[in-house]
C-alpha cells in the first residue's frame, strides 16, 4: 500500500539555521515518503535553485521575511508577501494541505489563524507538543496560544488533543486528562473544577485530573491545560533535562578513571537521550485552524526539520482538520 | 558565639513512617543544635517516654490526629486536641517560636492560619520550597495553598519569599523574579502582567520576568507565582528528576559490563543525587503567619525531619516573622 500523495509547504527561512537545516531536513523528508511534494517559500536565491534541482520540489519565491522578535501580528498584517504569510496562503487556496516552519511561533500562529482561518466551532486555536514520556507519550496543550482561558476553551482543547493523538500517535480512543493541583474534582482553580464539570460530558475518554508528575510519566495521552501553566511546564521540562543530563554527563567525567567507564556507557545514555528527545515527534501543532500548521523549535536541526514535515504530512494523511470539525461541531 | 536559644514544636503524628522518623529526626536535631528545645505533640504512649529520657524535650501529650485524607479545615476545627492543632497553639501561646509537622498539608495550613493568625497586612498566607538548583537554590511560592490570586498577593508571596531567602539562604538582597512565559513586561496572562506593574515598585531586588526553564536554573533567588502554577511545576519537577534518573540508572546497567562500569560512577552520581535533594532544606515554610511553620514531606525520613526541624529554628533565629512583618507593612 502507498502512502496518498501529499503537498506541503515549508518556510525556508524558519529557524536559527535557516535557510541550510532546512533544505537538508526538505532533502531528508522526500527521500523518505515517496508520496511526499515539496512547495519552498523564501528568498529566490535560495528556493529556485533548490526546487530546479528536485522532482518533487516547486519554488515560490517571496520577498519579506518575518523576525523572531517582530511583532507577530502585526508583522504578519504588513509583511503579505514573507514566506509565513504565503505559505498560509498556499494552504488556504488549496495548493498545499500542510504548512511547516521553526520560524517565530507568534507569527505562524497568526499567519494561520488570519490566512487558513478558524475551524467553524473553534473559539480557540491551541499549540500542543508530545511529551517523550517514560512509558508512553503525551499530547500537552495549550503551550502558550491562550494565556487566558475560559473552561470552554479547555473543553475544546481536549477535542482537538484527542484528534491529534488519534492522528500522530496512532492511539484510536485517547484518555484525555486535565492538568490540575489535586486528583478530586472539587480540587484546583476555579478555571479547573469548572472545566472538569464540563470536561466529564463533554470529552470522550476524559479521565480525570492528572497533577505535575503525570507529564512525563505518560499517565494520559492527552493532557488539558491553560497556555500559561502548559507553557511553563514545557520549559521547565526542557530546561530541567537539560541541567539534569549535563549534571550526570559532569559528574560522570569529574576524574580520569570515571571518564573511562563513562565512555562504556554512552552508548546507552545516549539511547536515553534519543528517546527524551522531543525532535523525533516534530515540532507543535497549532489546533483548530483550517489546515494543517507544524511550527518547530527555532533551534530545529535537518532531522528535526524532516520530522516537522513528517509530521505534517502525517496528519494531513489522518485528516486532522476533519477529525478536529467533526469533534468540535458536535 | 552560641546560637540562642529556640523552642519548636514538632507533630510526632506528621507523616508516612510516623512516629519512628519523627523521633529519631528529633534526636538528630538536638544532637546538631545544642540551643534547641523540642515540645513534642502526639499520643501519651509515644511523647511521654521519649521526653522522660532526654533533657530537652518536653511533652504534650494529646487525644486526636488528622488524617491526610480529612478535609484540612473541618478537621482543624473540630479535632480541637490533634497534635497539629495543639502544636500551632502552643506557638499562639508562646510556648514555642516554631512549629514542624510532616503530616496533611492542608490540616497544618488551616491550623497555623486559624490558630496563629495572620501577620498584620498579610491578605494569603503561602506555602514555599528551596529548588535546589544547579547553580544557587531558589525559593519558589506559592505551591499550593492559593490556586487563584490577584496581582497584590503576587507582590506579598514576593515580600515574603524575600524574608524567607534572607533568612534561610543567608542572601542579603534576594533578586525576585516573576514567573511568566516571556521575559518582557507584556508578556503573560493579565495576572502576570498586572503583577509585574505592581511588583516593579513595592518589591526590593525584582528583577522582572522568568520563565520555566529558569526555574531549575537558578537564575533569582525568589520565583514568584500562584499557586495552581507553583504546584504543577514542583510536582513536574520532582517527577521528572525522579523519572530521568531511574531511566539513567537503567540504561546503565542494562549489560553485565555497562553494569560494571556504572559501578565506578555510583559515587558521583549519588553525590549528585545528594545535591538536587531537596530533603536538605528542610521542608516547605507557611509564609504570613504569626510564628514560623515548616511542613514536611509526607515521605519524610529521619534525616528529611531532622532538617526541617533545623530550618525552623534558623528562621525563628534569623527573625522571619518580624522580617515579614516589616516588609508587608510598609
Amino acid at each position: 500500500m502507498t502512502d496518498t500523495t501529499v503537498t506541503i509547504v515549508v518556510d525556508a527561512l524558519g529557524g536559527d539555521d535557516a535557510p541550510t537545516v532546512v533544505l537538508e531536513g526538505v532533502d531528508a523528508a522526500l527521500a523518505a515518503d515517496s508520496a511526499l511534494s515539496i512547495i519552498l517559500t523564501g528568498p529566490v536565491e535560495v528556493v529556485e535553485s533548490f526546487a530546479a534541482a528536485r522532482e518533487r520540489v516547486r519554488a515560490v519565491p517571496t520577498t519579506e521575511f518575518i523576525d523572531m522578535a517582530e511583532h507577530p501580528a502585526n508583522a504578519v498584517r504588513t509583511k503579505k508577501d514573507s514566506s509565513i504569510v504565503v505559505g498560509c496562503r498556499l494552504v488556504k487556496d488549496g495548493e498545499a494541505a500542510g504548512f511547516f516552519s521553526a520560524g517565530s511561533t507568534g507569527a505562524c500562529m497568526a499567519a494561520a489563524t488570519l490566512v487558513m482561518g478558524r475551524i467553524p466551532g473553534v473559539s480557540r486555536p491551541a499549540i500542543a507538543t508530545v511529551i517523550p514520556a517514560s512509558e508512553r507519550p503525551s499530547v500537552l496543550l495549550d503551550i502558550g496560544a491562550n494565556a487566558d482561558v475560559k473552561a470552554e476553551n479547555l473543553v475544546q482543547f481536549g477535542l482537538m488533543g484527542r484528534a491529534y493523538a488519534q492522528v500522530v500517535l496512532g492511539v484510536s480512543e485517547p484518555s484525555v486528562a486535565l492538568l490540575n493541583i489535586g486528583e478530586e474534582p472539587t480540587k484546583g482553580s476555579m478555571l479547573a473544577q469548572e472545566a472538569h464539570a464540563l470536561m466529564v460530558d463533554a470529552v470522550p475518554g476524559f479521565m480525570g485530573n492528572v497533577e505535575g508528575r503525570d507529564i512525563p510519566a505518560g499517565t494520559a495521552d492527552v493532557i488539558v491545560t491553560d497556555g500559561f501553566t502548559g507553557n511553563v511546564a514545557l520549559k521547565l521540562l526542557e530546561g530541567l533535562a537539560k541541567t539534569l543530563l549535563t549534571q550526570v554527563k559532569d559528574a560522570m567525567t569529574s576524574t580520569p578513571i570515571r571518564t573511562m567507564a563513562a565512555a562504556v556507557l554512552k552508548e546507552p545514555l545516549m539511547e536515553l537521550k534519543e528517546r527524551i528527545n522531543p525532535d523525533v515527534y516534530g515540532g507543535a501543532p497549532l489546533l483548530g485552524v483550517r489546515g494543517v500548521c507544524i511550527i518547530g523549535h527555532g533551534s530545529s536541526n535537518a532531522r528535526a526539520v524532516a520530522a516537522g514535515i513528517a509530521v505534517a504530512a502525517r496528519a494531513v494523511r489522518g485528516g486532522l482538520t476533519e477529525r478536529i470539525a467533526t469533534a468540535v461541531g458536535k
